[in-house]
C-alpha cells in the first residue's frame, strides 16, 4: 500500500514526484508514453518557463527527468486501464493485468489540444503550427499568422498576436462567435486584423517552413500568407479514467480548484487535466508541489 | 498611462514580468531591494524548483533576472509608498515624491516569516535554521532537528521532519496546540518525536554550524543537541499598501484566488502575499503567469 500514486510523468507528474520524494512519501510514477514530459516533448521551444528562457521543450524533459532522478523519484512504464476506490484506498489497474494499491491518486494525465486534422498540420506541429499563443506568440514577432477559432480563447490569442504581429487574420467556420462580445469587438477595433469568416480551414502549405494557411470561403478557396497558424479549437483533457469516479466539468475537466482535491477524497487532479484558467508548465508543475501538499494533509488527517 | 505596474521583483512578480513583456503589455517592475530575487536570495539552495535542482538561492534570483532582462523585462528601482484608485486607473507614489500611472497594479510584495528574534537565529539563517520545512527538511536527512511552534503548519512541518530525520523535537511555548487535534494525534504517535512544552527558545547555539537549540522550561534551561532549527510561529504578509484598498483576511494575506484577483477590480496579488495554502518558488511564478493572463483579460475587457 503505497502512500501515493501519481498517474502521468508531465510537469505536472514529474513536480509531484519532487515533492514526494523529499517528503518520503513511497509513491509510484506511471508514465505510459516512451519517455517523461508530455506534452512539451513535441514543442520546440518552452520560452516562459521561469529560471530557463528559450530551452527545447524535450531539453526542458530531461531537465525535470534528471531533477526527479536526483532526488529517487520511483517512476514506472505502465499504461492504467481503470482506478478502483477501495475500502482502504484504491486500486490502480495496469494494462498488463497488474493491481496497484494506494491510499491516494494523483491524476496528472494532461489535455491534448484539438486538432484541424488537415494536411500540413502535423508536418509543421512545433515549428509553424502552434496550440498556445502564450507559449509561442513571442517567436512570431512583426510576421503574419492566422488564428483559428471562435471561441474566448481565440479571440484572447488573437488579441494577443495583435500586439505582437504584422498581422493576424482570424479564421472561424461561422459568422458568429461563441467568444464574449466584448473581446469581439476590441478585436474588431485592431487595425491589423483582418477576420476571415465562414471558412474552413483545408490545408496548411509551405516549403520547410509555414507559408500560408488555405481556407475555403463562400468566394472560393483563399491563400492567407502567413508564417504562423494558431489553432484554437478547444482541448481535450486526459479524464477517461475519471469519469464514474470524480465530477468533471461539460468540457470534460476534472473539477478540482488549486489544491487539486476532486471530488473524491484521496484522489488529486493537477496540470491541465483539471479545471484551471492558464495551462502553462510553470502552472502545472505548481500543480504537482500543492497536490503533494494536500497529498500529506489527507494522510495526516486519516 | 501603462498597462500594469508589477510591485516586487520577487519569482512572482519576474515571473509576471517575463509574461508581460512575452505578451507586450507596457509594464514596469518596481523594486526595492538592493538586487531581484525576493526571499530566495538569502535560502543558501532552493532544491524543489522544478528543473534546476541543487540550485543557490541566489543564483535561482539571477536565472529568474537573466530570463527577465532577455525578454527586455522593464525595472525601476524605488519603494511604493502608496497606491491610489484613479478615474481611469492606478497612481503608484513612490518614496522619492514620483508618480507612475497605471491601468492595473499588481502586488507581489510577498511575506515574511516571523522571527524568534533570539540569539543565533540570524546568524545561522539558511545554514541550519530554517523557515519552510518543505524546502529545507529535505537536508536534514538522519539528523536532529526541532521544530518551533504550535500551530498546523508547526506540526505539518513536524510530521514531515519526523518521516526524514532520526529525531524531531516539537517545542511549543504552551500546552496546547492551535493546530488540529487530529495533526497533533498523529505526532503523539511518531516514535522519534518528543514534545517539549512551556518552552521559550532562548538561544541557537553552535559553532559555525547549528548544534543545539536552548530552551528555558518550567524545570529550568534545557539544552536540545539539534542541528537543525525550523522556525514555524507565522508569517508576515507585506500587505500594509493594500489596507484599505483590498480586502484582507484575519492574518493579513490579500483575499485573491488562483487567478490572482483581489476585491478590487484592477488590483492583482501574486503569490506569498495572497491567500493561497502553499507558498513556493514555484507556486509564487505560477501565480505571476496567472496575473499577468488575467490582467491581459481585464485590459480587454476595459
Amino acid at each position: 500500500m503505497l502512500d501515493t500514486i501519481i498517474i502521468g510523468a508531465g510537469p505536472a507528474g514529474m513536480a509531484a514526484g519532487i515533492y514526494a520524494a523529499r517528503a518520503e512519501l513511497s509513491h509510484l510514477v506511471l508514465e505510459c508514453g516512451l519517455m517523461s514530459g508530455g506534452q512539451i516533448i513535441n514543442t520546440s521551444e518552452v520560452d516562459n518557463y521561469p529560471g530557463l528562457k528559450g530551452i527545447g521543450g524535450f531539453e526542458l524533459a530531461m531537465k525535470f527527468r534528471e531533477h526527479c532522478d536526483q532526488c529517487n523519484v520511483q517512476f514506472q512504464d505502465g499504461k492504467v486501464t481503470e482506478v478502483k476506490k477501495e475500502d482502504d484506498g484504491f486500486s490502480v489497474v495496469l494494462e498488463n493485468g497488474d493491481s496497484l494499491l494506494a491510499k491516494t491518486v494523483l491524476f496528472a494525465t494532461g489535455a491534448k489540444h484539438r486538432k484541424l486534422e488537415i494536411p500540413g498540420e502535423a508536418e509543421f506541429s512545433g515549428s509553424g503550427v502552434s496550440y498556445c499563443a502564450t507559449c509561442d506568440g513571442a517567436f512570431f514577432r512583426g510576421k503574419e499568422v492566422a488564428v483559428v477559432g471562435g471561441g474566448d480563447v481565440a479571440i484572447e490569442d488573437a488579441l494577443f498576436l495583435a500586439r505582437i504581429c504584422k498581422k493576424v487574420y482570424l479564421v472561424h467556420r461561422r459568422d458568429e462567435f461563441r467568444a464574449a462580445k466584448t473581446l469581439v469587438n476590441r478585436l474588431r477595433a485592431c487595425e491589423n486584423v483582418e477576420f476571415v469568416l465562414k471558412a474552413t480551414p483545408v490545408r496548411i502549405a509551405g516549403n520547410g517552413k509555414v507559408e500560408a494557411l488555405v481556407v475555403n470561403t463562400e468566394s472560393g478557396e483563399r491563400e492567407l500568407p502567413v508564417s504562423g497558424v494558431f489553432v484554437a479549437v478547444g482541448m481535450l483533457p486526459n479524464t477517461e479514467l475519471l469519469k464514474g469516479l470524480v465530477s468533471l466539468d461539460e468540457a470534460g475537466y476534472a473539477m478540482a480548484g488549486e489544491d487539486c482535491k476532486t471530488s473524491l477524497p484521496g484522489v488529486f487532479a493537477a496540470g491541465d487535466l483539471r479545471t484551471k484558467h492558464l495551462r502553462q508548465v510553470v502552472t502545472a508543475a505548481a500543480d504537482g508541489a500543492s497536490a503533494i501538499y494536500e497529498i500529506e494533509a489527507f494522510l495526516n488527517n486519516q
